[in-house]
């Protein structure tokens, strides 16, 4: 087995090994440093408490109407749909994800570096920001398969070398959230707790995981443990609506039979004072337009 | 092609053609000839406007637990797993259905016979009232796999011969209905249209139906139709809840990626003046654990 130098030496969130295990976070989930902003002194006390908080109306219509437009436009270009950055379904090859949108289009880099979005982003993480991962996302109606419970920082620790959860993600629906066409279901209070998952990661592991996770999956029996403590609940509302959480935030989705396909921009903002190393259970780090090593600020 | 002599000429309700159709029911929904029972007039409006109507409590906790001990008595009991009238799920081999257990459980055989239930299905049906089918439905955490859309009734009258959609189902919560455990879905107004569904039914079409169906399945634009026109709502509620509905309901279910599984008992009361004739669209009736052939009246 080839193995990668390391850049860093500890490792406070170990994961992919023989063993799962729940590890208790040791960083804050609302990061000190930044006192001015959009969020209130309310929401950010939410957001530490449950790991997420949500925005109804972050978008008004029109802007929602615009942006559906062009992911009507990007899905539609053959450019695009042929492109490594583009997810299809499989089976039906229907456009499921593009990534990389805040470098790629016009309409996304001006909306996050809005003082609604971007402020927000730094009040949270104590910082100045900038984008890890970005993608619009779209759900089918009747064959969306929705998405396994999952930590994203666990899979940003292991495979892109985040070394702790200080990024947030902000997820902002294009079309309404019904409770039953797929929303998102996220554990409120999970994110203080890390689980580390058993098994080892497979060479090129991101050619199937951002369609299907296969490692990096909690155990039935972990997310029961946080179910039963911590409950479930659901991300809905019409579309404009705007879900902040939390790295480790335990979220999945069930599939959509509904008629009304689901779709949303997904943002992923972290801290740059938690900028990449090497993976910490990988043997190399995953293409740039899933994790960017561009830690610019983000700024006006 | 073998072909069974039909007892009946006239088939006001045609499916399993070559093309798909939206046609006008023209069978009521809640049928006079029954003054007295527990359903106020408000909630057999309600029933006949939307084509089901939902029951808070209908068992009491106390019910309800004794119906789950029994349910895991029987999903252990190696006599009821191997037995023809047990579905079990493709994989996992878990138990997904027991059918028959109207005949074969003294609990349900009791329970169904009781004024709060027997008089409301006499209400709704406008007649005595006997047993179509019935079954208990486990949805296990994790991997619940949901059914698509379809009306009860589509099968139940090409398969089963029953003439016309005089029949309603009972479905009895045993575990809480979370907006995002697999709950039912329904399109309140749907039970109006009948769609008649393109395709022919295969031989033992049954066998495999019963845990995905392929044909009667109705189209995606039709789908789409009666939810724009009509919209979708979900049956939730605590164990012990209700949910009544019309044998034309338009209903479905997602998958259950949560660690709450969902179960349910199963009643389909059909009026003793809508028996069964020969199929209307299959070449040999289905077996009788899922069509019963005894039509005595349910009475106390």
């Amino acid at each position: 087995m080839t193995s990668v130098q390391k850049t860093h030496t500890e490792d406070r969130y170990p994961t992919r090994s023989s063993e799962s295990a729940l590890l208790e976070r040791t960083d804050p989930v609302v990061w000190p440093g930044v006192d001015n902003g959009p969020a209130s002194a309310a929401e950010l006390a939410e957001h530490d408490e449950k790991g997420f908080h949500v925005l109804t109306g972050l978008l008004s219509p029109a802007e929602v109407q615009q942006q559906w437009q062009e992911l009507q436009r990007m899905t539609d270009d053959p450019a695009i749909r042929s492109d490594e950055r583009t997810v299809v379904e499989k089976g039906t090859e229907e456009v499921r994800s593009i990534f990389d949108v805040h470098r790629t289009n016009r309409l996304i880099a001006d909306l996050i570096r809005q003082p609604r979005i971007l402020d927000r982003a730094r009040q949270i993480l104590g910082s100045d920001v900038y984008v890890h991962q970005s993608r619009i996302n779209y759900m089918p109606g009747f064959r969306g398969s929705g998405f396994y419970w999952h930590s994203d920082f666990e899979t940003w620790h292991a495979e892109d070398g985040m070394p702790a959860p200080r990024a947030v993600s902000l997820s902002i629906a294009l079309t309404d959230n019904y409770p039953f066409n797929g929303g998102l279901m996220v554990m409120p209070g999970a994110q203080r707790t890390f689980i580390s998952c058993a098994g080892e990661t497979p060479e090129d592991n991101y050619k199937s995981s951002l369609k299907k996770q296969e490692v990096g999956v909690p155990s039935e029996d972990d997310i029961s443990k946080l179910a039963y403590e911590h409950g479930i609940e659901q991300f809905t509302g019409p579309a404009g609506s705007a879900l902040w959480f939390d790295s480790n935030t335990m979220h999945g989705s069930g599939n959509n039979i509904t008629p009304y396909p689901r779709s949303n921009i997904f943002i992923v903002f972290n801290s740059v004072e938690n900028t990449l190393h090497e993976p910490f259970a990988a043997n190399q780090p995953r293409p740039e337009f899933v994790a960017s090593h561009d830690f610019t600020p983000l700024s006006r």
